[in-house]
């Protein structure tokens, strides 16, 4: 619970996914003070979606025994293709938006300045911020979940390059014939190593008669399968499900490796919602990997670390976001 | 000829390489007066090749007319690991080096401002400045030789990143099993489209019974095959060397893409020596499967250019280096 303020000393952060929307809000010093969680329900239109935004801020800002005025911006980071300076979701394909306002269809909701970036920048901002205390210079930001995002902080500062898409690393491509990816190409990170990665192997090898503890946990159509299944079943000694992990995981050092060659950052934190499950697993195979297949010398001191901010880094970094901007 | 001034009006650039050395004099306009080359000769010692190099320097400003009065500074791209701040080759494989204070040895030869930095970075910042005016923001700069290496310019600096590495493009891995690199990895782009690549493949091949017009033009051995004759190859209509490049050039274009969408830059240019060689042949092929390759949205609007620099990136980057740190 927050202490009573008439002063607009709070900010709002803002996470908005393809299934459901988080906020927090946090003090100026970056400390989160209450969390709140919506479904997006994509599927009822844009309109809706910024009204069950705006209805999720309200909450969480209530929830603090807040108003609004005290809340001094907000920072939201959204799926797709994003134009900062110009407040818009141009592509989100998840979402099914082109060309969003949402910067200004927010504030028109609110009363309140927003801003917004690219939903994996933003959280590279949450975790170079609060996690990494602003201090590497360069930082590569991955987050593995439904599909693998990153951003990158280059001198300090959140790059995003010429078409403001640098960090599409997920489409970084590690093996020429590889399987599928919803981009159109194959052999993308993305396919070899993400949630839905891992489930489409899982799934495809049950359906090829595979034995797993998954199935008796879940039953045979894996419908309701989580990152956090793939755990317990690994904890309870399934070697097909340990198996599958720790090739996602070498692949993911894989790609560490070539983007300390390409970028040479200081440090590479690994977030995301599939790393959060399963960091005890995936993690140590992830850093021998990247050692093993960096360039001799090109990752000396550098640093490659889980991010401890887990769900919390993108409402972290919408706070960030808000906070740089209202300053 | 150069006008005779009696002001230090000229620049030096020097392009370091493992086999030979060559040499450049700039006005500071940047405009090349005059050249030399000279082998390196790495196998007679540090110190001989620091001779050779202070050598090459006094025959190129003497064939200009000109004295080393009338150099305002020395800019030198050197291969391997370089610290441009302590003026040192920290490692040089194919020189032998370790730990070379090259610019204080330079410096006490010639009497001369010298300035080092990679031989990559060098000729990305040749490019850069002479080639595109200096425009583009952010760059990636691709020099396809004996081996394959990079230099980024971003946000309009010549980019090195945290141990001086970034741009180690070389050794992006895009093929997990693929053909064994020098760096002890499998599948790095270097293993699958330098010219050190393509001469093994086309050995082996050969070996393994392969007809190819190669052999009638260089003798069973091919001891002499150099990038041009691939090319003659492939004109008098050589399919088995055709398809060969062509690989070699669909790889590129993958390590194109992935650069695309990790650095988002505005401009991707694509030089040296078998480039210069093969162009061609080459540069269609890689632009396509960049294109193809890039995630939809990230390479609008990007460039993507041969170099028409040549040979001569590394001295024009040097002369670049020397006229940014003598202004």
């Amino acid at each position: 619970m927050a202490e009573t303020s008439n002063k607009a000393d709070y900010l709002v952060g803002v996470d908005l996914g393809g299934t459901k929307i988080l906020s927090g809000v946090f003090t100026t010093s970056l400390k989160c003070v209450g969390r709140s969680k919506m479904s997006t329900k994509a599927e009822r239109g844009p309109e809706a979606v910024v009204e069950r935004i705006a209805h999720c801020v309200q909450d969480v800002v209530d929830e603090c025994d807040l108003n609004l005025k005290q809340v001094r911006g907000i920072g939201i980071g959204a799926p797709g293709s994003v134009d900062p300076e110009n407040g818009k979701v141009m592509f989100a394909g998840n979402l099914g938006w082109k060309d969003m306002p949402l910067k200004r269809e927010l504030e028109d909701h609110l009363g309140l300045p927003v801003f917004l970036g690219n939903d994996c920048n933003v959280c590279a901002l949450g975790v170079h911020e609060v996690e990494l205390e602003g201090k590497p210079k360069n930082m590569v930001g991955i987050f593995l979940g439904t599909g693998i995002g990153g951003g990158l902080i280059i001198e300090g500062k959140l790059y995003s390059g010429f078409n403001r898409t640098a960090g599409e690393i997920g489409h970084m491509l590690l093996e020429v014939n590889g399987p599928k990816c919803t981009c159109g190409n194959r052999g993308c990170w993305e396919a070899l190593a993400s949630r839905s990665a891992l489930f489409r192997q899982v799934q495809q090898a049950v359906k090829d008669g595979q034995k797993t503890l998954l199935t008796s946990m879940l039953g045979d159509d894996l419908r309701d399968l989580r990152s956090g299944d793939l755990r317990k079943a690994i904890k309870q000694g399934d070697k097909f499900v340990e198996h599958i992990v720790e090739e996602a995981a070498k692949y993911t050092g894989i790609a560490v490796a070539n983007l300390i060659n390409v970028i040479g950052p200081e440090v590479v934190v690994v977030g995301g919602g599939l790393m959060d499950a399963l960091e005890n697993e995936m993690m140590p195979v992830v850093i021998e990997t990247a050692r093993e297949h960096a360039f001799p010398g090109a990752d000396k001191g550098v640093k490659i670390l889980p991010s401890k901010l887990g769900d919390d880094a993108g409402i972290t970094g919408g706070a960030v976001l808000a906070r740089r901007e209202t300053k």
